[in-house]
């Protein structure tokens, strides 16, 4: 087995070969963490997004955004990224090469989770234990540990007065505008907002291909609602089976996985709260139709520690590629602290108007100050000391009973007769109060996802006694529809009308790839191995004969080939693209073609 | 006509009113330049962005690819970028107030393209003409000008020693990845390559809504030709009518426009270009699919001062919006200058092998030195010595004719006898030769569309003897199909039938709204302003009577409604939204409901 490539070399040597992805600027050296997707890739990649946009916004019902990459400093004061999105960072005083001190500490001594220690610590273990540079083997104790900050800074205009920083996540976009999309929303809970954008971290060492990078694409939910009123359509998912991992399995030497359902896991409360649950069934389906492996998937609860302070619950949906979970999706209930933060520093309203059942009687501490009198009396305090004559009966009403109000005004004590001041107690009838909309939040990580399809759908195979590889990629999200050749390209009917097929096929909205170059089985190998679900050869028993012209259309996971009239042709493929009809069907239909065609 | 709200203010108002777009991080007193894209633009932004897909990658059967959007430093100094991509900056010396020194001329002066003069020239006219700072007044004079990059700058992982910078197009994730790029198309020219993302450009002064922002979306294709033997499919667009404003009647007093066909435009010469002319004529077909005013559409040829020394033509596609016209797109030939830029900087080959017709006979001039004589003889140098014998036999044939040979090394002559150097000339057979290939770029702004569309999409007409203000948005990019409407909302058979119509819409692939509030007049006039082509209603009449279930359709633009079985609903909606079926004939088919039920 050790001569064998791991699985995520084999991805990236295919993924390199055939256009998925690769290091970007190669030419000039690279820049570690950035990966341009090729042709295939990018096509991929844009089907996984149309996917998620489909389920979860037009599905939903919910509302799309599209918000700017950079974004102004103030919005990272409160979201409280300015000041605590580090990693710890060790620099070899010999190489010079920068690292993870948390990752280093965790490779060498066991410990879990060690970004969650406080840096004298982390320096006191690099020291204990003696841990060297992974570069160059210098010896690393005595070296600073830093926090270092993962947002990219830049500067918005001329001069350096304006620094601006590119989203660590996209979800800044939404929470900054939540006053704005409400009104779109016309102000009445729940509503949810997607976004589907670049974000960008500084990682101190990406690693670990187009898994940790530092340009990335999030596909991000943020659902509002109210916490006493709204709920999920639970009903809709009850019933999907998930494979989950809480945090007291993973605390447990012998703990292990819980296969329930949704509804089940809900109402047993291994799920905390009904929206994650519903959005974990939402997913776990939504994985399967894209192609995801659900034998190597799972949803794992965050532990404690490893939950941010303000989220109730945290569950990450998790798949494994070459022998590793990778975090590809988080569900986070984050209660109400995102629009609490931008409400206390943003200057505009987080908050939505929650209407009571039924109004409301309410008393209200009032004063109305006869301004003639303050006035003359306190000059150009008079206003401060109405003001404080106000915040005063709300706070404290009983101060009020005397025959002389006692008010400070800028260190200063100020005494107003209580007639003047003017309080009283009034009823009111209030129609209900503002409230700040709790947050749960899907978010995926789009590349990761790429990556876990491309690893899930390679297989092997042989078809008439030769060994291939070919990528089983779902219909939905494979780069390429049809590929279209003719059978041989040196006859000229043969291309012209495979030519023609390319255009119709086109025209109807399929994304076709033409090839004419090597033999027949070449060119299905090469589609096989970028995971065209279908081929269409154009060959000479098609266009002679009396009945009407036929082409082949091949089944990529099969190798099948069935003898389709050419005016089926878009019908048929529509149909087994759309998976409207199974391919079986067609071999039902048509006169299948005989093995051995493909050689 | 004074008190009227221009196109431009009516525009920026409907946008933020609607959720087209708007400011975007204004609860922290925003960022200028960047804006957030709404619900309905984010929605009508991605609609067109497929519409290109569609049109520029599939059916031209293109690559697309999607590269970062921070780039290494090297990139960008072999693009130009990180020398010459400046505009020029005056700062006022009062309120500290940035200005681009020459809109300042331009705008003073009436001096046009003032970006083309030298800075001393450009202080020289600030000086004469008493410019003075726009914002507060002060005299502008004696300040010195400064060259300002436009590129955001950046630091790639920790320390400041990699900067990297914000792409300034999208092309160059482009051309820095040809030389892989060209293996999957198989090195065979001519193929094309697609990029939709986001550019950067930290603008002096921002201005003019979304029209010149600091981020934005660029759609671009780099078409890669081999300049001797490709050629354009000129006969599909040959009779597409286009208005053209060549430079050389922008250079007229009495110059106008030119009102041809491409094919036309081509063989007359007024392009220059086959490739620009097919492209031309494609744009014209696809901005008039998507809903471009064609009477406000022009290509304007770029005036010999205003097009890059490299390329040979430049035309823009330029909309009409507010009288001004708007720069939307750009087709530019731009020779073989961006590949042989990273042919010299970057160390890759980015260059295509042409296969000649026949194989040639080629002279070659060969040196096989014996190594047994110069390895004694001259030591460490001796290699040296045969690199400078190879490269003389290449550069002078003629300088092996004598008994002796002389070549420099290091400074250094040296002497090698004749027979030792072993001159020959052979005769060798080549079948190829590598080639630069030349690119042509059609380069497209997504949100000047975007704006565009919506300018020129914005109708006034009255409905039922009201006036109305509608979007008449083509149905392929307008940011809802459909919306569901209970004719009113307190009887519930009729909301649970409107619930499951969206539902049913929603899983046919539809994007929908449900809107129970407000009269369904407003209900209509809502949808309309944002440019929904279609509502279906849920009334009392459709639900009783004998006969199947029936709602209304409501066609948008003529306030038409037609009375359809709701299980004919689904398909007769895809055929009037697709445009397979005019609404008319759904009037000729069904029974059409009597005016004033818009009421």
């Amino acid at each position: 087995m050790s001569q064998e490539e791991t699985e995520g070399e084999r991805l990236a040597e295919l993924a390199k070969r055939r256009g998925y992805f690769f290091g970007a600027s190669g030419a000039y050296g690279g820049a570690a963490g950035f990966y341009t997707f090729g042709p295939q890739g990018a096509s991929l990649k844009s089907n996984v997004e149309d996917a998620w946009r489909e389920r979860f916004t037009v599905q939903e019902g919910n509302f799309e955004v599209e918000a700017p990459t950079i974004m102004p400093e103030p919005v990272f004061e409160a979201s409280g990224h300015l000041d605590g999105f580090d990693d710890m960072l060790v620099e070899c005083p010999q190489c010079g090469e920068s690292h993870r001190a948390d990752h280093l500490i965790e490779d060498e001594t066991g410990i879990e989770e060690a970004e969650t220690l406080p840096i004298p610590e982390v320096e006191d273990l690099i020291e204990e234990h003696e841990i060297q540079c992974p570069a160059c083997g210098a010896h690393l104790a005595g070296e600073p540990v830093d926090d270092f900050n993962l947002m990219f800074e830049t500067n918005i205009g001329p001069g350096s007065s304006t620094p601006g920083y590119l989203r660590p996540e996209t979800a800044q976009g939404i929470f900054v505008e939540f006053p704005r999309i409400k009104e779109y929303a016309r102000n009445s809970l729940p509503f949810g907002v997607t976004q589907i954008g670049r974000a960008y971290r500084n990682e101190i060492s990406p690693r670990k291909s187009i898994v940790r990078t530092r340009e990335f694409t999030q596909a991000e939910l943020e659902q509002f609602v109210d916490p006493e009123r709204d709920e999920p359509d639970l009903e809709s998912v009850k019933d999907v089976e998930v494979t989950l991992y809480p945090a007291t399995e993973q605390e447990q030497d012998d703990g292990g996985y819980v296969e329930t359902t949704v509804g089940a896991a809900v109402e047993e409360g291994i799920v905390g709260d009904a929206w994650v649950g519903y959005f974990l069934g939402v997913a776990q389906e939504w994985y399967e139709r894209i192609g995801v492996d659900m034998d190597r998937f799972r949803f794992r609860q965050h532990l404690p520690g490893e939950r941010a302070h303000y989220a109730a619950d945290c569950w990450d949906a998790e798949s494994e590629v070459d022998g590793d979970w990778i975090e590809i999706a988080g569900f986070a209930y984050r209660g109400d602290y995102d629009l609490s933060k931008h409400d206390e520093y943003g200057d505009d309203e987080f908050t939505i108007f929650r209407q009571f059942d039924e109004p409301k009687e309410v008393e209200e501490a009032v004063v109305e100050p006869d301004m003639s009198v303050l006035g003359p009396e306190f000059g150009g305090a008079a206003g401060d000391v109405k003001a404080a004559l106000e915040d005063l009966a709300e706070r404290d009403p009983s101060a009020f009973e005397g025959d002389v109000v006692e008010v400070e005004v800028d260190g200063e004590t100020h005494e107003v007769d209580a007639d003047v001041a003017n309080f009283r107690i009034e009823e009111r009838t209030v129609s209900g109060e503002h409230i700040t909309p709790h947050v749960i939040e899907p978010s995926f990580g789009v590349d990761r996802t790429v990556y876990t399809l491309l690893a899930h759908a390679y297989e092997r195979d042989e078809v008439d006694g030769e060994a291939r590889s070919f990528l089983s990629l779902s219909p939905e999200v494979a780069p390429t529809d049809v590929g279209v050749f003719p059978l041989v390209s040196n006859v000229e009917r043969l291309v012209e009308r495979a030519e023609g097929i390319v255009d119709d096929l086109r025209t109807a909205g399929f994304s076709v790839v033409y090839d004419d170059s090597g033999s027949i089985g070449r060119r299905y190998r090469r589609q096989d191995e970028v995971g065209t679900p279908f081929c269409v050869t154009v060959d000479r028993d098609g266009l002679e004969g009396d009945g009407p012209d036929t082409v082949t259309i091949r089944e990529r996971d099969t190798a099948r080939q069935v003898r389709v009239p050419v005016s089926d042709l878009v019908d048929e493929l529509r149909a087994v693209e759309s998976g409207d009809r199974p391919f079986d069907d067609l071999v039902d239909a048509y006169e299948l073609v005989a093995p051995g065609a493909d050689g």
